[in-house]
């Protein structure tokens, strides 16, 4: 941490402010006099100094972060890859995993139909909403415990491990019983009391970014998560909300190689919900694979025009079909399979 | 409603997809033929359309609505303003209230101290953090029900009524036995579960829009509370994510005239959050008071240097009081009181 | 064009406005009345009528636009793609494009150097900075005409055509001189002035989106350039402005689709100015090439450090070749060449 | 300036990195070895080192700037605030200064009616748009220097100074003849060959913030004018590009404390473009008074419904004097006149 002081800050100041940091937090300073401005270097466990209440020092012009404040999701710390499995589905090893499904799960027949049709496609999870995040109360909110009863019959028909989305901590115990993958939502990528909650499971966590939050954030929200002791973690880039309103939301597919560099845990892409049409899934879905994303979260439905939620985004079977074959092509241009 | 046609529509496709449109969802089309393109007006009770659904169809280029998707919360439909009473002081009248208080309950000396201390300032209102919201896993997370203690404490002492944040469904039954006033904050903005529990209170509620949330979202989740039976909701416009670093947040002040326009609820600010810095605190207030707020959400610390969480944006009681006296010129200025 | 009138205008007003409509814009009008709300087909040229202006009307809420305000540019009046030639090199067609150099000229040495190792690695375009836009006043701002002279021997040695950056209207003489296509850059995109005299050349333009500007605002500059008689453009995607810094731009991928369905102008990316990282300049390339561009403008320097603009996103010539050779892989498992 | 290096540079490294950086720039180093990471300060005349060549050297993981970038714009070496006097109109002192006119002058008729009623509203200074830069090359674009002969004529008739957008450097030998303020508008905010052009002039510029530009590229653009040796640079926010469309734009107010803290410059507010809606125009202008702008530029029309560009946010001239009345008052209550 370094702490840039203020423009005629006496040398008395800068020698006061260091005994009064070292002898509060227990750290070394290194005060660096500069022609214009003096800087203080601080050496130690800097992780008990709040940088909030350093910047808030009367000598202090602004505080300058060295260390990134996330521990346990920092690749500096643990260098190797991490390998999350999903009843034994590898997720951020060679092979790029598929997980495909409905939106919402809207009947028994729906979903077993979808399941079907998306393993024979190529999908190694998948995936269905039952409790439904929706920006209007007047909007279809989920089938609830009846959709992931119909999502574990689903599973135990293909094999596929299911993928479905919690929004309140009292649900945990339906999705330790019943799902495979515990998925926090955007909207829920900051509501820290679910994260806590989540994160005293050992199910696995597929948590998408906010789609206005930074990667450093994402990275601040796993770390909460793996810091109750769960170190099953997926991260998913899924769009974020900039000014172009030509696409649902901005897939920031550059997010990719730079959560790559910063962090062991596997990262998905997302980009059904970052479109919002159709058309646009297949393009992206092959930047993605081709950018480096560990797997692919599609939305796919066997009759689009008559889903309850997010109708014109999703894939027809045979839509999926044909984009899995693509990607495979990709995958093998950057060595890699699926 | 109305649909705008893809490009080259055939007479026969637009016929075929009124009759099905007016067979699903029971209302009248009316198509427009025009020399590029058709366009078909819906007629009837359309919010049983679903926008996503008519878009996904084959011959639909876009879907344009007409009408906004909040009902209770719309002045068209309840043109005169609501005016929401917090045990006795009333938000949205004449006056501008003034809710001030310490961004965490540290201590119950330090809340007691404070709300003396904003009381003679002139506020109405305390708030003060319990249940802290916290970008990172090891940041102080708050007193938590021994905060809400502290704040009733206080309250009883200064007879100045309590805003706290909750952040779980599940902390309800203790801010219905502690608080006056419940704040959803930003985060939360569209944790649809917690905004029906507070729905189902008769508690005030004090909505923080969300960093990234539009206007239309804010007043989306007005709805989720309204719609639940619970009318007593004040918005609270506190700073938009932008592309700019030089303050915290981008305070949106146009929004308030924005919210005058549409819905009859009453509009707080928080310029505290939305600046991050102390010193562009007192200005943006003033900024608030002048566009048209019905009150304001300030941060006071009596220390703000030793404050546990968002030290550099607290003000101390005394430049508290310096913004009150300005803003009461404002206020005047403008036909209203302080 | 749709004009959505205001809550409760009265049948008269509703006939008045659309008598003064028809005879002030000769089009037809078409009343459709809604429970809640009416609207007003225009049907016609309605080009003619200033979305503003009537948006402007006392009784229109709001107004609809439903065909797109750029005509050249659409693909709707221009279904196929369009090639566009540079000295031989053509754009838009099956080859994916490569074009890459330093970001600024710096000497005859350095641009005749990199030149041939660029030409070596697959490149088909030289690129070279010789007017330089910076920030600062006081950084580098290029050789000038000095430049462009040895632009042009460098492409006389190697046969490769070059792009360089205009910045000012003035300087066309000189490029129509020395250079085989002009780049106008993202920071004058709405430049119209520039646009108007780029217009007004044959020399192909290379129009790079701004980094805060839609889509369509991309389209509409390109449309600047057409309707002055040059048909010769190519657009480029490099970044746009958000939230985000842990990029120098978000690379906003998507438009490419987009812009694919929209216009039948090529469509170029650019990934190194929106990293502004070079580690993270090959993933984005390799996705930018599967997500469906027709070429790509890479920065390629023989010795990064010593740059004098833009060093840390400039590859070495050994990274464009290895670049090159992965970006035909995933060329070919779309069905292109590279 | 500070180098964060990275994670694991050993001891040797350090040394050979800061012998380096002595004799390639002739500043001092100071390394401080930390736990985990080690950082070098430079001290000296750092303005020598360029961010991006050293934030490119293998060992440096990142670079922190101490100093700001600009210099003559810098409230640091030039604390008192300048007053930038037009023809004898005095801005940046104790009076806040109206500014008020049409969007474009669209005859001598109009802008001579639109003069005298600013005139008796309060206004000190009149716009007016000559050379329009419009977004579509099928808008009204102005009626160039004929619109600038009118301007001329009414600030005779009214002794009101003139001010209007210049668009191309070309135009300057205009602009000298008949403005008294030439305004550099949002789009061209980082036109550099245009500010180098306007600051080879003595004439005032009104420099207007770009939609998408920081407060810290809006002081370099000021920068670019300064070093060019014209003192009288006034700044003005009229609104940022974000993710919210309630709203043209949204005026960042909070640049106003922003600004005032770290220039000596005025800095006016135009709300107008911002609203891009009348009926939002006054409050906002009334808060931007109350944040401590130096002066307004607000758009008023005679007749904004025929208004030939931006009709819906022209103000009618007793809607101008109604305003200009309200915000005597809230200047008034800030101890300021008007």
């Amino acid at each position: 941490m370094i702490l840039v002081l203020k423009h005629g800050t006496t040398r008395d100041k800068v020698d006061a402010l260091c005994e009064l940091l070292e002898g509060k937090y227990r750290i070394q300073t290194n005060p660096i006099f500069g022609s214009e401005q003096t800087v203080v270097g601080l050496v130690g466990d800097t992780s008990r100094v709040p940088e909030r209440d350093v910047a808030g020092l009367d000598e202090v012009d602004r505080v300058v972060k060295v260390q990134e404040p996330y521990k346990r999701a920092n690749r500096k710390f643990h260098p190797e890859d991490t390998v999350v499995r999903v009843r034994g589905v590898e997720i951020g090893g060679k092979r790029v995993v598929m997980c495909a499904g409905p939106c919402s799960v809207e009947s028994r027949d729906q979903i077993a139909g979808i399941a079907a049709a998306v393993k024979d496609a190529g999908a190694s999870l998948l995936r269905g909403g039952a409790f439904k995040p929706r920006t209007s109360p007047y909007a279809f909110q989920g089938l609830k415990a009846e959709g992931l009863h119909y999502l574990k019959e689903a599973r135990d028909a293909t094999g596929l491990p299911v993928v479905s989305e919690i929004t309140n901590p009292a649900q945990m115990d339906l999705f330790e019983e019943y799902a495979d993958m515990i998925q926090v939502g955007a909207r829920n990528m900051q509501n820290f009391e679910l994260l806590k909650e989540v994160g005293r499971s050992r199910l696995p966590v597929l948590l998408k970014r906010g789609f206005s939050n930074s990667v450093q954030e994402l990275l601040m929200s796993a770390e909460y998560i793996l810091s109750e002791g769960n170190p099953n973690v997926v991260l998913c880039e899924r769009g974020i909300r900039t000014f172009e309103t030509a696409t649902r939301n901005t897939l920031d597919l550059s997010a990719i190689p730079v959560l790559k560099a910063r962090t062991h845990l596997p990262v998905f892409v997302d980009p059904s919900h970052a479109a919002g049409v159709a058309a646009y899934v297949e393009p992206l879905a092959l930047a993605a694979v081709a950018v480096g994303a560990d797997g692919l979260e599609i939305e796919v439905h066997d009759c689009p025009k008559k889903a309850l939620s997010d109708g014109p985004q999703q894939l027809l079977p045979e839509q999926f079909a044909a984009l899995v074959a693509k990607a495979r092509g990709i995958a093998a241009a950057i060595g890699r399979e699926l």
